[in-house]
């Protein structure tokens, strides 16, 4: 088990900022996904990060299983980092970032456009209420309790009054 | 300007990074988008955040125009944090991340349901091609150069081989 960098949250946001909330975690994901990357070195060369700390975060994604280490190589014996099911399930959170950074972050225009292979139309990322379409706003959406709340912590989402 | 946790990337999602991966950062965008929480002691109480962090975090976000900083009291003079329209557009992180931490990281079901407001229907997040409809794996996606990036930066996006 990780250790709880959010002990106190009963919250799916926080329990996800624990298996990729670290620094650079996100980006590792990122190219992982993106580019395909599953190489210590690769990683390493395409995110300039120290090796210490590389290692610790794909130790992190073995342990959280968001990736499995396979052996690609015998003699000499070489791994590397593919992720899983869960790991690819990462994706619309790269794109959310992505797609905020675009539009807040990128004065000279999108430095990274994401494509659907099929026929390279950009992609979107939607909020989409199931019976009334898109949503355009959070004022839009309230939070309820689910059934993973524990009872004393109802305090949790109540909305301050504005 | 901020300083740069990620100098060497190129690339919205480390730009937003910059912007809300600190520790804290989204759990604060959290409850300021979902519980409307604006003032100091608020955010301090809901999160159990050490101070000193939450100071440094809600200026970050002074500094980056995610927040301004409004007074609510003349005597004693008290100010609360606001998120701006670049602020409240980080939603859909948070519902990916909750989305995220849903499905992989919550054994007792969901601690929070996000309802849309008008029909108390759970929302969704959807990746969308805006022609064929909607993505289901990031394997259907491809990264392409923007015109943001740098001539030199080309290496970044350029997927490794499987």
């Amino acid at each position: 088990m990780l250790g709880r960098m959010y002990e106190s949250q009963t919250c799916s946001v926080a329990r996800t900022l624990e298996v990729v909330g670290e620094r650079w975690s996100l980006l590792i994901i990122r190219d992982a996904i993106f580019a395909r990357t599953t190489r210590f070195q690769d990683f390493q060369r395409r995110l300039s990060v120290a090796p210490n700390i590389l290692k610790a975060r794909l130790d992190t994604f073995l342990q959280t299983e968001v990736m499995v280490r396979r052996r690609y190589s015998e003699h000499p014996e070489h791994y590397e980092y593919v992720l899983t099911q869960k790991g690819l399930d990462l994706y619309p959170i790269i794109v959310a970032l992505a797609s905020w950074g675009d539009r807040y972050a990128a004065p000279d225009g999108s430095p990274v456009i994401f494509e659907h292979a099929v026929c390279a139309n950009p992609i979107e990322l939607r909020v989409r209420c199931p019976r009334c379409g898109d949503i355009h706003s959070p004022e839009e959406i309230t939070a309820q309790p689910g059934p993973g709340l524990p009872a004393d912590a109802s305090f949790e989402i109540t909305a301050d009054t504005r």
